[in-house]
């Protein structure tokens, strides 16, 4: 088989804007290139999901992919030391091979560190943001109940919500959300642990799916519930074929080798154990009332 | 509900070994204490379900856990320049989740830019490391196909595999593996991508499967698929209740929001699609006979 030096140009574009996760490799072919030439067809990325016909060729195709015009503001996703990594990290790999413009944003500039020890750089603060499509709020343990009581954070969260077009959260990010008032008389989703009492306080409805959608707010379960919540705003957006391409991109067929992942598809006892777990680092927290001083969460 | 000051020493060993993921959160309970005077029981680390007995009481799930005095080289993933950030974010999420010892390798320390933007900063480099209990390879496109004709990575990974308990792959990381001539007459899995000729080049068999376990090589197919390897190698080390925990604190039911993710479960103009902005950028790759100098896969 030969390099195709001559493809048609529809297949470019496509190239073009799904090939993100390809860039580090050395494309000759785009040498004196750029995107730039290429326009792309017009998306109401606001009300998404506009044409739920299925794609029968390329050129559909194209119509239903992300219009950088109107994707100005692009997806925001704000993390903070403590948080889990893959709340963050899957949904932004998510948005990156859907070729939207996902990126990082946290109360200052610099460095921040994850539950797990990975730190990233962040370029973007809650100064330079002031408008975003799309907010997703990572969860995490400790980290998260502390942005639960910063006033700076929340206060950013409420500004950003008044002109988001959807405002989001996976596992715990639910209880920051909460905290800035956002989920008061909503149906939400956040990780399983002590999921009711936490919404409750929020004012807010545990429905206990993998990801709710209330109006503009969507949530998610706990950590891995964020990819399936992402992939979802994707299919409401661009529909099916598309959110298909994303997902063999990522080979997205997902087969645990165990059953489990909620309480009631594990052992009872390890659902105990992992809930007492919990408790010995987030109890006060859970007992807390809603806007409590820091203090409370520690002793 | 009070704060629980007084709990058992089981509870307390699984919340020192388990609670990695809450570290950021300042537990003023272990100021002046440490992990050091709670010892483990032993595990063989090395041949893995040991014990497949269900669990039954809190004695039973401390046995399953990993003994870090056995677990002394721990589990290197290797990372570079251009790879698909989940591949490795994933299953390093796994691992830290089930208190391994999981840990970034580069050619060179510093930082490691991938495929998608997100810039880790790497701290051990190939000539810092001569010994794993596992080796895990990530995946990407070009960036891959790079280190599949980089001699001293190739080395490496010889020498690493010579001692290891594991030698392991996500996506395209096969490929790395492949190259190195550790899959020859083997049965593996690789991302979907051109995946029975890529795996012929190395003498291995495609078996399409989400991951393959042939001795002591496991393969993954692409992408998430390493975070279901990933936990199966938990399970077997360590049994499905001590999976189930990994599995709720990452409370992974995953319910993808569309049928897709490989190509026979995709539409088939999003599969050839896929496939042909894939071979845009790879397809003289995998023309390339095994061994070929640098220059063969960009021209």
């Amino acid at each position: 088989m030969h390099f195709k030096k001559i493809i048609n140009n529809t297949l470019l574009r496509l190239i073009i804007v799904l090939g993100f996760s390809l860039t580090a490799f050395n494309i000759h072919a785009f040498n004196g290139g750029g995107s730039s030439k290429f326009s792309m067809p017009k998306h109401d990325f606001a009300n998404g999901s506009v044409n739920n016909q299925p794609i029968t060729n390329m050129d559909d195709l194209m119509f239903r992919q992300p219009n950088p015009n109107v994707n100005v503001n692009g997806i925001g996703i704000f993390v903070y030391d403590g948080m889990f990594s893959l709340d963050a990290l899957g949904p932004y790999q998510v948005f990156k091979t859907a070729a939207l413009n996902a990126f990082f944003i946290a109360k200052k500039k610099g460095p921040v560190t994850m539950s797990n020890g990975i730190t990233i750089n962040v370029d973007k603060s809650i100064d330079d943001v002031s408008k975003l499509d799309v907010l997703l709020i990572p969860g995490g343990a400790g980290g998260t109940a502390m942005q639960t009581i910063d006033p700076e954070v929340l206060a950013w969260i409420k500004q950003i919500d008044q002109t988001s077009i959807f405002t989001t959260s996976v596992c715990t990010g639910a209880w920051i959300l909460g905290a800035a008032g956002l989920l008061e008389g909503k149906d939400a989703s956040t990780h399983w642990y002590r999921a009711n009492e936490m919404l409750t306080k929020f004012g807010a409805d545990y429905t206990g799916k993998r990801w709710t959608r209330d109006g503009k707010y969507w949530t998610s379960a706990g950590v891995t519930a964020g990819l399936d919540m992402s992939l979802a705003l994707v299919n409401h957006l661009f529909g099916k074929e598309y959110t298909q391409a994303v997902m063999l991109d990522m080979e997205y067929d997902p087969q645990p080798p165990v059953k489990g992942g909620t309480p009631k598809k594990s052992a009872p006892i390890i659902a105990q154990l992992m809930q007492d777990m919990y408790d010995f680092f987030l109890i006060n927290f859970v007992n807390c009332p809603l806007g409590t001083p820091g203090a409370c969460l520690f002793n």
